[in-house]
């Protein structure tokens, strides 16, 4: 069962869990602050997917996975970037892992680096992780397969 | 039944009808070669959905449809228009209107004005015509969503 | 004495000649309507000087230099394209070339392709021929070095 | 007398006073690590600068003045960030201002916000502060005006 480990979420009044998501396509945006990357491409393009699909199909989160420059993306760090930056979906902070500077959610999940697009389906199953740029167009055909998956 | 009246076609040995198509989701593209939206949003779109998806199930061509500019915007212009941007896909050329300056398949099928997205279903069924800009997260959602129509 | 010689000239209501810029850093957009280059780069580029300095002091004009695809680069073509692109300044027909394709203002000024972006000085004298991609920065500050050039 | 109040260097192994350009054009760009205008626009411009003049005539620094958001943009968040951006150019931290959020150098040279990028002459006069966004055709006639300026 694939588990997300949040140390703390920011932009929610409470906790989430994946199971919080089942009956919906789930985006997981992994990424770093500080990741220029992250900032360009991954960041703005889950603001787009939150914007063009319907909330109650696709959800979108965010999951901040620090494995460099630990002192400088902390928790705090991160609200004031979000903030910044406008960004309005619930992000999980990655617990930190054990041992070694990849956080534990990273690590289980065997994410190469940031940003990852990681794309849940409707029962909760990890389906696609698309690290570095993945097109919209692509994507957006991805994320409405799983949409329709097993429909009837 | 929609047509597509072409009174040439480019970038293909033979003439085509959208009947040939059928099975496939089919993107038309409907341009000019002296509008900017189409040099700019709408053609390069196009290059991207021929790139993405499968020909075998999806396929992209260009309708010109000329309803401005007409002394401009020849057969021999769009041919070296077509080389010059590097465009590949098939392109017919709408037939002239009679009367009046619109094209025939241009107005047959109700369009605004340039650039214009249609898609059809594999059943040949006219599903969408976008005007102006639609975004490819929307753009590869929807046809993914064609591509997946009816299929057991 | 370097001339530019016009078959034609759009967007203004009398022929103009290089003399008619003396006083002023005149900046030369050569250019053909069907080069993807020209039209994403050079053209845009050459309405920014346009509007960024004062018109008395920096004088843009375009040069439509049509070296292949003759036939679909017509001056009435020009003029729909100038039309719909919303170019502004004047622009001149180069001369046809004899004998060759080369057009002959372009094969005097021993241009190397579209688009090239010439700069004359106060006085007359071409100072740089910048074929393909210049800087915005690189050029502001060339125009402005000759805008200051002998100043007392 | 204009005076840079630092509290720390980064990206030199000295600190640097504005009198040490003297003789130089500088270039001072004012950002925050997590203002969303100075990493899309005003960070980049200063890097193009820097590599589009030579080093002896125009100088680029970067100022790092923190008026909000204090506990997320320490100096070593600032270390972190100016190695993920690739910025090589020296960045001085402001000193913190008293009373009030705004540190001093920022305040002695009544900033609005960031981006600014700060143009100084060959002598140390500050000659212009652009808010916001400037175009890099403005800008670079500017610093050209400056380089030429009493040139004999």
């Amino acid at each position: 069962m694939t588990t997300l480990h949040a140390a703390e979420w920011l932009n929610t009044d409470h906790p989430l869990a994946l199971a919080d998501f089942h009956g919906r396509v789930l985006v997981v945006e992994v990424f770093q602050m500080l990741c220029p990357g992250c900032v360009s491409h991954g960041l703005p393009q889950a603001g787009r997917i939150a914007s063009t699909f319907a909330p109650g199909k696709v959800a979108v989160i965010g999951l901040h996975s620090v494995f460099e420059h630990h002192e400088a993306m902390t928790p705090a760090a991160l609200r004031a970037f979000l903030h910044e930056y406008r960004i309005r979906f619930p992000v999980a902070v990655d617990q930190p892992g054990t041992p070694g500077p990849l956080p534990r959610t990273m690590a289980e999940w065997q994410l190469e680096g940031t940003p990852t697009l990681v794309l849940f389906d409707r029962h909760g199953q990890m389906r696609a992780r698309h690290f570095g740029q993945v097109s919209d167009l692509a994507l957006g055909a991805q994320i409405m397969a799983l949409m329709l998956e097993g429909r009837e």
